[in-house]
């Protein structure tokens, strides 16, 4: 319905479609025309009403091309070189042919649709055109490999204040690279290195926002599990300026991190965090551990406290929240 | 002079040549032509000789192409695929790509010369045509990063036990990547990965060994601090038998790792070190530590007692064995 409704409006670019004349060539109510329209609207296209007149697209929703991120940008840095893909199969991919070609810190790459997406431990992340952001971060920091995990951190932090910034929606984030709004998912960030075994030769940090997908476009065992922007907000979002103020919180992070270290990061991500001070579950790749979550090193290793006191340390889990102690 | 004598055994492929006439067309002695026929034998070229007949080239010197290494192996992963240049720029950088477009694990890379050789912390590594082994290993260990230097340290074993095999020349591993004979360097060893935060996805493993090179053939300054098997042995090493027999011991310790964890590897590598039980200064990043070595953690990494009875933990450093306390 969507589809043949966008076909309606191609075929009358800049020109008005009555109510009427929509509802004839789709056979459905003036109700229903009004529901999809305001859907359209959502997932971030722009169409004018008028009494009398009817509807007319004024944009094809939000365009996060180089130049309308750039126009956005404050940073120094990151953002300011950008490569960019109307689709690719995953900007993770790429941003790792670029760094082995010698890319500078701060280069991006983003795509309007991501065709197979990566997730943690090779698991697929789903992201279609025009409704999430997908992008990946090349940085060159002077680190040891087990330090790594930090930047995971330190990203979430990025996302959640920029979020709350220009969306105005508080999230929280699971441990150890979740951001969740009322328990469930709505980003997930996926940070890969080149090394040598004692230091980062470079960092790439995939993020994966749901943006503006409506409930009806997940399937319902997803919907279940996760949400996007426009869902919790109830209005579609503007990608690009949700892009440029992630770099901007993230450019900001970043320096105060490679002038001081985790330990000034880390009071910042305990305060966000859903993942600390509670009790839950982490699946490990050996065994199942259940306890209260205590905290995270300066390494950001969970730190997990058994029923018999012992405290483990968890570097890989999924993790879950448990309801009750 | 090397190149002149070169020239005329092509001249005269498959024929005895005099000394004679070798002595009148290169303008020297003969007992200065019986000095560099002795080199070239060393550097791997068989000459025969006969009396009243003089020299004849019976072969080029030993050739490490796939099938000359395949010949001698033993192995079930380890170099059954192989990758092989007469010359590339690095063996790690084909590698790398190789595992990017998901290569198996036991794949290598071998460059019979490598122009632009990748050291440890981005530094160069020498390797003229023929003299030398420059190869890469693909693996896929199930680990978190943290734990590839153990790899590192896994390959350094390996190298000194096929050396002393194959040679007969007892090598000692300076922590964390270098083999020596009698403090000069004949062997580094450079670990790389592909990685998420929690689990390596590729490690690469490159091996550069100094083979048949004479003295006469190092730089003076390098010479200083660097040999080769040939001028330690006295005579010309077959590379495709080392390479093999480099593999066989890889393989048999990688299994045993793999099964067993690096608690099975540390005892093997503690016997062969250098670096342990000894004084030594440690240069890091950020200082130089003078302490003795009391032996590495199973992680790979450094113990080193300092004069305060402090107990560092070396993750990354260079290593100057200290002559007494």
């Amino acid at each position: 319905m969507k589809e043949k409704l966008l076909k309606i409006f191609e075929e009358h670019q800049g020109e008005f479609v009555s109510g009427e004349k929509i509802s004839q060539q789709l056979g459905c109510s003036r109700t229903a025309i009004w529901k999809h329209i305001d859907e359209l609207r959502k997932s971030g296209y722009e169409i004018e009403s008028a009494t009398r007149k009817g509807y007319r697209m004024v944009s094809k929703g939000d365009g996060i091309k180089p130049h309308e991120v750039k126009s956005k940008l404050k940073t120094e840095r990151i953002g300011r070189e950008q490569t960019y893909f109307d689709a690719t199969e995953s900007t993770q991919i790429i941003a790792h042919k670029l760094a082995q070609d010698g890319a500078y810190e701060g280069h991006v790459v983003i795509a309007n649709e991501q065709t197979a997406g990566k997730g943690r431990l090779g698991r697929k992340w789903h992201s279609r055109s025009g409704t999430s952001i997908s992008m990946s971060i090349i940085l060159r920091p002077n680190l040891p490999p087990h330090q790594a995990p930090q930047l995971t951190l330190l990203t979430a932090v990025a996302v959640v204040r920029a979020i709350k910034q220009e969306v105005g929606i508080h999230c929280q984030i699971k441990w150890p690279n979740d951001i969740l709004i009322n328990g469930k998912k709505l980003v997930g960030i996926l940070t890969e290195m080149q090394a040598e075994t004692d230091r980062v030769q470079s960092v790439i940090i995939g993020i994966g926002i749901n943006v503006n997908q409506q409930a009806n476009e997940m399937a319902p065992d997803i919907r279940e599990i996760a949400t996007s922007l426009a869902i919790e907000k109830g209005e579609g979002i503007e990608r690009a300026r949700l892009i440029a103020a992630i770099f901007q919180e993230f450019e900001q992070l970043y320096d105060l991190y490679l002038e001081s270290g985790f330990s000034a990061i880390r009071p910042l991500w305990e305060a966000e965090a859903i993942s600390v001070g509670t009790y839950l579950y982490a699946r490990t790749m050996h065994e199942v551990i259940f306890g209260y979550a205590k905290g995270i090193t300066d390494e950001g290793i969970l730190l997990l406290v058994d029923e018999n006191g012992k405290t483990h340390h968890i570097y890989s889990a999924d993790i879950e929240i448990a309801t009750q102690p």
